[in-house]
């Protein structure tokens, strides 16, 4: 099973990189792509983000051999219903959202005769739309292919060289512990990123702009994530709640913990765990995970 | 009030910082040092953190114009005992402490003859010791100083001047009022953020490999402040007690009305505040507070 021709469906930060790093690193294929945006398509057109921007999803999806829809998860129904009269049968269908049960579901109803093969490139950053993506955003990054039990190998193995190809490291998981470990690595930290964010900007004792000038005092490194796209995320908590809600209950559960310890003066709990949590980091690192350099590399002025 | 010779008690990352910055800086000045453990002075004046490094605090503060407690606050108290006795009466004492009115009490007690003004630059990076500071440090940083009603003016003044000197804009604040500030902007993030890492070490569903290889989703921002020095942070909390409980209420109370919209599936509470939470951010950048790189200027490998 070959791979020769790749649609993209969703041209913001994620769809855009993977056209650019398909045309930086595997030039043999082509790549048409599409978006619901009129001006999301005439910028993908003029940055080059895929060879071919269609007038209409039938345009970009026609005799492709895979189609990867890089929309928010609760579009991915609607985005497959848009392309299923115009893919051959036997086609690949994937996609790059962050939950995955919700997505099988989707795509399996909407696409009956393709091979659909969920995935999730763990890769991003806080921007997003079509000037956001860059063609090395995968490189040294994890994708996760959720397969069914009875998808066709020769199908994973495609799909899975496809993002080697791209530079990521492929594993297999089933779609129901890739939503349980992303809720802990991915949907619970932007959660409580936007929270504390929230909370920050709605005190009345302390302003917006002391928080802002006092941010490098930690505040700052959680703005980040909470600058990401508010509908993908929204609809990332709303396919994924079993999983947000098991582990949101363990954090506020070790949270309490730590409040009862602070109002009983109890420093042994504190720096229990604090001094463990330290080891943690240093594997992100060993395993090429985050930046070595002390504050993530940030350029001070 | 001429600030000439400087002694800088605690010579790890703030401390060295501040020695470094000192003669890269306000060469004019001399700075003397002590650090409480051997190697940390030897490791200390083999970097040349400060021009001499004192056998005992009386060494290191003796004929000081302006004596620098990088000390955890937990260690405020003592530090000031060892040099109460070696002080010129007159000479300005201040610290660098991330809470200040337990550090105003600890020092005010100790030191009836000095000059007492605690201060607190708001930088840092996750490294600590002798070996983590760098003179550019404070460039760009605040430094809010909490004087007392009656302070000199003078001394204040030239602390104020000193701080200017290493690149910082200072802030005059009262004492209370900083700790309510950072309990927003410094302590409450590093509370939940080591919060995080912990439960996600602790889940028997998801692996510690699991946790490290998909921490790109989000999660490696967090380990990068629950790698700080464990010691400084447990006295943080201890030290700032009501102000973090009390930001700490209302982060919970928040989190609670995000998980119940979740559980409800109400994808517009979700929205509006992910939508907000961006702009705080783009203030940030624009002030000059952190990186307008995407993902902070990371190097991805």
């Amino acid at each position: 099973m070959t791979i020769r021709r790749v649609a993209i469906i969703g041209l913001g930060l994620i769809g855009g990189s993977i056209g650019l790093a398909v045309r930086e690193n595997l030039p043999d294929l082509t790549t048409t792509g599409w978006d619901a945006d009129g001006d999301v398509r005439a910028q993908a057109a003029a940055r080059g983000l895929v060879d071919t921007v269609g007038q209409t999803p039938a345009d970009a999806v026609r005799d492709a051999d895979l189609v990867i829809l890089c929309v928010p998860v609760g579009a991915m129904a609607a985005a497959a219903q848009a392309i299923a009269a115009h893919i051959t049968p036997g086609t690949i269908v994937s996609d790059v959202g962050s939950s995955k049960r919700s997505v099988c579901e989707a795509l399996g109803a909407a696409l009956p005769e393709a091979i659909v093969i969920p995935a999730h490139p763990v890769a991003g950053t806080e921007n997003s739309g079509p000037d956001a993506g860059f063609a090395t955003l995968f490189r040294q990054r994890w994708c996760i292919v959720t397969p069914a039990e009875d998808t066709p190998q020769t199908a994973v193995d495609a799909l899975a060289d496809f993002w080697v190809g791209l530079g990521a490291t492929v594993e297999v998981m089933d779609a129901r512990h890739h939503d349980l470990v992303l809720a802990v690595t991915s949907h619970i930290p932007h959660l409580i990123a936007y929270t504390i964010v929230g909370t920050a900007s709605d005190l009345e004792e302390v302003t917006r702009g002391e928080v802002i000038k006092y941010s490098a005092g930690g505040f700052r490194d959680f703005t980040r994530i909470a600058a990401s796209n508010p509908t993908m995320w929204r609809d990332v908590f709303l396919s994924n709640r079993d999983a947000v809600l098991e582990v949101l209950g363990r954090f506020t559960e070790d949270l309490s913990l730590l409040q009862r310890a602070i109002r009983n003066g109890d420093g042994d709990t504190l720096f229990e765990l604090f001094d463990r949590t330290r080891t943690i980091r240093r594997s992100i690192i060993d395993e090429g995970q985050d930046d070595a350099r002390p504050d993530f590399g940030r350029k001070d002025h």
